[in-house]
């Protein structure tokens, strides 16, 4: 890190490292990362016992205590996605994908590669789906085995209505599939009345823990329905789940550093009063963003109505005096990590709300931001305000 | 840990932590777990930097620099197997499968599950491929397209002749993929003169890093080959490959502290020597292994010229006073945790020589298993001969 004319110094995590303001992986605490000092056998009972318990943990956090099952899947939150989407969706289903960004685009890609139908239901970055449209698919083409939907969209930080879609495809008897990678751990998610048939996430978004470990969360009875959907043997979650249920153990090599660290995040996560607590903490970081960048002139996406409380994105200003990548740089060097954009209705640079920051972080993130705006005599520039890409 | 009535205590690793006498994951250095204290950015340029750094010097530790390339895999070793299998084999691909353990089965199961189509040369677990049968099967199936081997198979412990069988792909114009999981690092491995199109190895294995990624060296021309081929997503090596030449990212988060790890693993692999350092240590781990326990009347499955440094399978005791989940638990107290056996062919239990574990660590294992003999009535039970299942 070089040094930089500040008023601030830099901004450092427990341990020391600049803060990540991405969707993840993500600044963790000290304890989560200390936790991973340690040797363990994958097979030995003193691991089995943490894996369970991380397993157990992460259904209760959904409401799926009972008659939802969590299946590990090792590798990154796709991995999970194309595990959850390749086992619940056999070779002659047909999945209706809501796509509102990248990752729903993403979704579509895993289903094509594996040969299932899809139907698409597509809305710009900035919409959520049109909900009457989607009824009206579902209604006219039974077909139709499964939805698919994206809880927070982190290519624009959306929030869609995965209670509402949950409605429709149990209206229609459909299979309910979710992706709830960033948001899960801060937003409620009940997989019960929401009638989710399967919601994958990761370790290391909400729950702050390290990256290494994707997983799903799985009703048990759709569950033993798909033995034999699967495309791979490594992405077979119905082989995984029956696997462990048996021995405890996992089929191939756990991350086992990742799983403890995820432990002692779950940990970490209770004690701040679980989703009601993450989430009470990253809305107030994320209120605090948002009103100190638009004090300096910076111009969000999304209506507040539409914003999750993860990651949010501005629009890139027009002026020819805020040059990104020297902001991004000078922001690093004060120890702020942000995310460039990933729009295609408009240039844009994306701030995370997740993590181990709190107020005190968001508040010398947004001072830092002011200072780089002095630096390149940008002061003020979003106020000139923000044009749509014409391209 | 429970106290025991023993004459030493119990052994530690550096962390301490019960020492893990097993095929991975396995003890690792203080400094390597210590590297993972830290939060990194999976975009950013110092992460970046590491992770080329890491890539570039497993193709070097392969003789590979240059004309072969590193395709990380997140996910464990049979990510990267599965990986390795679906991307270089065409739909209209067929393998020659060399199985003589559950790892080549388990490689042909992948195969069949991608709809390749496989030929299989089988032989015991303590018995290597025929050399002259799987010549009459390259020159009388025209339609084979690769061949597939395992460089160590842990099942047994069995070393595989690779540079032989990779003469005999070249020479029938195959293409060759090896699985060197639980080699990599401590056996020679050349990917020029043994011919070499993709080897699959991963972190936690004789490079003494921690698990969660796989990776896959790839010969260059035969990786730019293979655009399409893959069945999955996740898995498709080359679209990692190209996107990374491309971005120097992941296209998918990758487990950012898992490869610092493997990083500070390298530098420590490269402290000791590289291979010949790092087999030579193991080397002397099996001999005072197998000495030992030869001494302590245990008999080893494989002749001495079968047995890589590796891991050693040890017939399991016929004699009724030596009881196996008694001898795991007194060990465990110990400080050694072990691993049980694999075999098919004969009752059996397995001691690891890998990982950072030296001279002193294996003789105080070896001292620890003879007090368990005591303590169970059952000194010298191996002497009473093992007796091959007849089931």
């Amino acid at each position: 890190m070089t040094a930089s004319s500040t008023s601030c110094p830099p901004a450092t995590s427990e341990t020391g490292d600049p803060l990540l303001l991405t969707p993840g992986p993500l600044t963790t605490s000290r304890t989560v990362k200390a936790a991973m000092v340690h040797d363990w056998g994958s097979r030995d009972a003193n691991f089995i016992e943490i894996n369970r318990s991380v397993l157990t943990r992460l259904a209760s956090i959904a409401n799926g205590a009972g008659d939802w099952v969590t299946v590990p899947m090792q590798g990154s939150g796709t991995f999970a996605v194309e595990a959850m989407l390749t086992t619940f969706v056999p070779a002659n289903g047909e999945v209706l994908v809501l796509i509102n960004g990248a990752y729903g685009k993403r979704a579509k890609r895993i289903l094509e590669i594996a040969g299932r139908k899809t139907v698409v239901h597509e809305t710009p970055e900035d919409t959520p789906p049109d909900l009457a449209q989607v009824e009206a698919l579902l209604a006219s083409k039974p077909s139709i085995t499964h939805v698919f939907t994206i809880h927070c969209e982190t290519t624009s930080g959306i929030l869609n209505p995965i209670a509402q879609i949950g409605a429709l495809a149990h209206k229609y008897g459909k299979g309910y599939l979710v992706d709830s990678m960033s948001a899960f751990g801060a937003l409620p998610l009940d997989v019960q009345t929401m009638h989710i048939d399967a919601v994958a996430a990761s370790s290391n978004k909400c729950i702050e823990g390290v990256p290494g470990l994707g997983f799903v969360i799985c009703r048990r009875e759709a569950l033993s329905r798909t033995q034999g959907n699967a495309t791979t043997l490594v992405l077979d979650l119905h082989e995984q789940w029956t696997n462990m249920e048996k021995t405890s153990q996992y089929r191939f090599t756990p991350p086992t550093h990742v799983i403890v660290a995820f432990h002692q995040a779950l940990n970490e996560f209770d004690a701040e009063g679980g989703v009601a607590g993450r989430g009470a903490r990253y809305r107030n970081n994320c209120r605090i963003l948002l009103e100190g960048m638009r004090a300096l002139g910076f111009k969000p996406l999304l209506p507040d109505a539409l914003q999750a409380p993860i990651i949010v994105t501005f629009h890139m200003p027009e002026d020819p005096r805020f040059v990104f990548p020297q902001f991004y740089e000078s922001l690093k060097a004060r120890g702020y990590v942000i995310y460039p954009g990933k729009l295609t209705v408009a240039d844009s640079f994306r701030i995370g709300c997740i993590g181990r920051i709190g107020e005190k972080e968001m508040r010398a993130a947004l001072a830092a931001i002011g200072e780089v705006l002095e630096e390149m005599g940008a002061a003020g520039v979003g106020v000139t305000g923000p044009v749509a890409k014409t391209a």
